[in-house]
């Protein structure tokens, strides 16, 4: 295959049914060059503060990008030979050329995949090239990918122009230095490159430095984070200074959705023995639980937008985990009850109109039963879009068709790329207003929509409905 | 939008590839005429019984229709705002037009749901308005419906016969006074509206007036409800008595589908604990369970057909259902397994070939999984249509696809529309009715069908199944 | 409808949109002539080694099949009628003409089933019948049949060659005698019709014969099985045993995924116990957990492929059982959670990529959220094809849409039929062979994949991959 031209098609993701692909096509038209907000992902601070040319190929796009590593690893390819740092720091002695040659030669494995279509628009589009990746021309590609690397228009920041990036959120920890967004202030790029205030490492006494990060907590804002008023303040003293560096939003990982709203008491005992490290399973869940509801309780005084990403088992493979550590595709969804476990929180905040709660979820199943009858009731509830292993054409297919019934398209919160494959940011948001194309294109060829509505619709899905849920109003352009 | 003429596409709902389309076509012609069976809804029999004019415009459509009002509620909008009534009795002081329109500048909400379909269709077809509603023209759609809804024309016996219904049921609760229902007897209408028997009020312990209708149940029938064989002999009594006013089904809404198999003293003692309000959680759900078998032991006796809608969550917001009570948009469905709960029943019951159960859920993974193994087994069950948030085109293209490879057509129940929005009766049937043609038009054009087989299949899932499953051989025409 | 001409179209289950057909047609045209793989079934050995003429077209496809009986059980016939022996060994009353003739007055009850595909297309091309079945000429279908039946062409040798074949698995127990596989040692067919190696019968303690069982293994190989040690190299013999007869895999039926990794003590209390039967429920079940990963561990040792197929409640309707025993169609799938249950033998055997434990699954929604992700991780895994109720068309079109986007292809193990109806062979791949070609025609035509791909891609799923995941490198052509 390797050789030969394989272009990307104009029409590509769109019906092949005449009727709904020139539909598709009109629809797509409208937002195809609109800007790119990118309101929740994970790409690097640095770049963007530093700026520095990007190193390599491989050390770019392959060694960092567990999507990709993983599929090869169930095939057979270890991590060391694609370059996987081990949690020990130590670096596998391998070349990222050689690295860049494994990638490749296992290339076919993607068929099928997003990874692929977000690759080949990032070759195609990114690089200018043309040909479909493979075994015979991994050194060609490298050499050239490299090559442009190494210009000024491929720095971080030219990049964010050319991609037609208008705002892009990253994410740091409650303790995190924040030394890039820090330096960002001042500068044009403040109200572009914003942060998202990310609390796990405080909330979850599972992290085997749980206790170490709450008394960095107390370190950074004086207050005795050994007590839950002292640890309720320090948490908001980090909020507001995640909101002065430009956050608009919380960002929650808990592996499910339950939420508590227990008295103070309570409240006092758990986080003692939390930090003592002699809470039970039951107990460290339950602290869990209650952080939701008092960052809910927040929010509505901070006006921080709250996400809630709840589902995934974390290092399922723990020999995997010992040697590589964290994110390293070993990451396994597991059924999320929403009905039950979000109970206690909207029982206190689910009719405030004030408070934006977005909901996510790895269990497509939820979709049509818990989630879109949630969010289609309650004032404080949006749906985020399909995350992770569902940010896919199929999975936002599927999304699309068992939410909008019950939820309608406004209880929706916008496309964002939860990525920290920057380079592959405008290929997701192309991929994702291509199928909302197709799908309205499917709404409208079947006579249940009109196209000018259908129209109208296209263009807040790209951009206005992020821009509205994740309170953009004062960011970009 | 408002302003635009905005018709009612005949092709709506088929497919837009010319081929299938056509045989759509075809097949929809053959059912579009059909009369309408409804024999499971909840619209009220005062209507029938009296024959009044409906009131005006935002209190017949708006005001009791929670597919309507949830979705404003869940964008921000009070029901103060919707003039939805209070649980205290009293109504926010708010006009009628002004509910309208309210509802009218934010009907954009409702894009790509089916309550979108079948508001287009009751403006277009029942009442001659072919502009997009919106704020600028409230007034005038209200005004228009307002007159005609005063006319002879649009009284309710008037509408059932242009409606095409040719069989309505309503459903009342088992100690319900069934005046309406008795007024019809002796009248050519008593054929045409008859009702169902839902005792959910005499055997929900969880329901606050649970001992006070069981009393009443005993009043009514002069049977001692307070002792098992009384209650028993009080139900079957109301039963016979709700099958002489036409009745063909019961009906049964409950939280989970769990059944159970116990013996007569245990059966007594749960009575006893539920009455005296001593019940655990547990012993509530094992005597609901319990009640479920001996339902079924009783249709067994009786040839009432039995539904079971298990798996919503009612009340799901307690500040809402404090204020304004139950069916305010607030119920939210749950999980539901089938296969373990649904055991004790099938282990007595499920060989019988006289006893009808028609099954529903609100979890649509149990379709292929549990719903259509069990019924393409066990004589006495079926399936019923997709429910309430399924009910729409792209949940009802899900339960043909998931059922009918396990189950075939024939052992689901035909369309029931489920609703108490009655104007909406025949858009709901014509949806139902073209998602159908258009799920046989994919198998006949994939040459899995043939075209004629599809013909008397579309015929059967319109009119013959829901006749034959309902048992409705002595009613209509 | 009987009595019309209905012939196979050649584009059946190709998309209808013209673009998407022609691509299907050229794709299907790549394999539709490939040699067939079936690696894992349930067809009689006894046919392969006798070779003696099938008796005749009811006992052949009708009594056998429980796809076939229970939907008419479904809809009220008795299984006498239909010929289905008691599990008292007597059979009933009922002649095999009758018995076809009730099945062909009810042969309007399998449209839309895939038992209607495969129907269809075994009574066209294999008995050259073309009319429609039905009451009417049921008897001409079962003289027609009967005759072919009772000719040398129709044998099961002569039909292995004719559906063209290449290699077929049987499925024997742990302590069948095997008699039929050794018969055929040293003939040609030796290396066409292998065994397959199903231990349940010595590892589920539930079964009523259990004991008896492992006291059988342990006179078929001398090993002292009443203790874990024995037990073990008992296995480890007949495992060596099947493998010398041709096998290449495992497999192991168990109602959930759970798996255990106990220490040797906890083995031998549990063993000892289940022999007893003074087991509780939840040892029993850690009884079975435990076998799972020692078959790993085996299967590690003697490279024998495991497949696991967990889910099924066997044997729901208990009265059903009595009289007439196992496997008829009363076996209900019930929801599986992998992520937790195969952890344990994951944690052991996750990493090896010497193993290949192929994952089936009767629960659809671990396909995206499960099977997929863990697939798509551990180099151990592979997915199995769709199972059982979702061995249909739109059940593999849900399957490739929910796997891929995650697994690719290439961590799928290729189509096998799993099936004792011989004779719908030819017919179950040619759907799934069809059907993967309209999957990967819409990837084409929406420009997701290049067409030489998809041709790569089609050869995989039809042949190779199937050669891959069941090692058949030694076997066949």
């Amino acid at each position: 295959m390797a050789g030969a031209l394989i272009d990307l098609h104009p029409d590509r993701l769109f019906p092949a049914e005449p009727t709904q692909r020139a539909i598709a096509r009109r629809l797509y038209g409208c937002v195809s060059d609109l800007p790119i907000l990118s309101p929740h992902g994970h790409t690097d601070p640095a770049w963007f503060s530093r700026n520095e040319p990007f190193a390599d190929p491989a050390s770019l796009l392959v060694v960092p990008d567990h999507y990709l590593f993983r599929m090869l690893y169930s095939r057979g390819v270890n991590l060391d030979e694609l370059g996987v740092p081990r949690s020990d720091g130590t670096r596998p002695d391998v070349a990222m050329r050689d690295v860049w040659r494994t990638f490749a030669r296992h290339y076919y494995l993607f068929r099928g995949t997003p990874s692929f279509l977000w690759l080949e628009a990032t070759f195609r589009t990114v690089f200018g090239l043309h040909e479909r990746l493979g075994e015979a021309n991994a050194d060609e590609y490298y050499d050239c990918i490299a090559e442009q690397l190494a210009t000024d228009a491929f720095r971080p920041r030219a990049l964010l122009d050319r991609f037609g990036i208008e705002l892009i959120a990253t994410t740091e920890a409650a303790t995190d230095a924040l030394e890039y967004h820090r330096a960002l202030q001042g500068t044009p790029w403040a109200d572009r490159v914003i942060t998202t205030f990310r609390p796990d490492d405080v909330v979850d006494p599972d992290r085997a430095d749980f206790r170490r990060k709450v008394e960095q907590l107390g370190e950074l804002t004086g207050e005795d984070c050994g007590r839950w008023d002292g640890y309720l303040a320090g948490l908001r003293q980090r909020r507001a200074l995640f909101k002065s560096l430009g956050a608009t939003a919380t960002d929650h990982g808990h592996i499910t959705a339950r939420t508590a709203d227990l008295d103070r008491a309570a409240c006092e005992r758990l986080l003692q023995r939390c930090l003592a490290g002699s809470a039970s399973t039951e107990e460290r869940e339950q602290f869990r639980a209650q952080m939701l509801t008092e960052m809910a309780a927040m929010s509505l005084d901070d006006g921080l937008v709250m996400q809630i990403h709840p589902g995934a088992w974390r290092n399922h493979n723990p020999s995997l985990f010992a040697q590589y550590g964290r994110d390293k595709g070993a990451d396994i969804p597991t059924p999320t009850g929403f009905v039950e476990q979000l109970k206690p929180l909207l029982d206190r905040f689910g009719n405030e109109t004030r408070l934006t709660v977005i909901l996510f979820t790895l269990d497509e199943t939820a979709y049509s039963r818990e989630l879109a009858p949630l969010a289609g009731h309650y004032p404080a509830l949006l749906l985020g879009p399909p995350w992770w292993f569902h940010d896919s054409p199929e999975g936002m297919l599927r999304y699309r068709e068992r939410i909008t019934e019950t939820a309608g398209f406004y209880n929706t919160a916008g496309f964002n790329d939860d990525t920290r494959a920057f380079l592959s940011i405008p290929a997701r948001h192309d991929v994702a207003r291509r199928v909302d194309a197709a799908f309205l294109a499917r709404l409208v060829a079947d006579h249940r929509l009109a196209e000018d509505d259908a129209q109208e619709i296209a263009q807040d899905l790209a951009y206005g409905l992020a821009k509205r849920a994740y309170r953009l109003g004062n960011h970009g352009s």
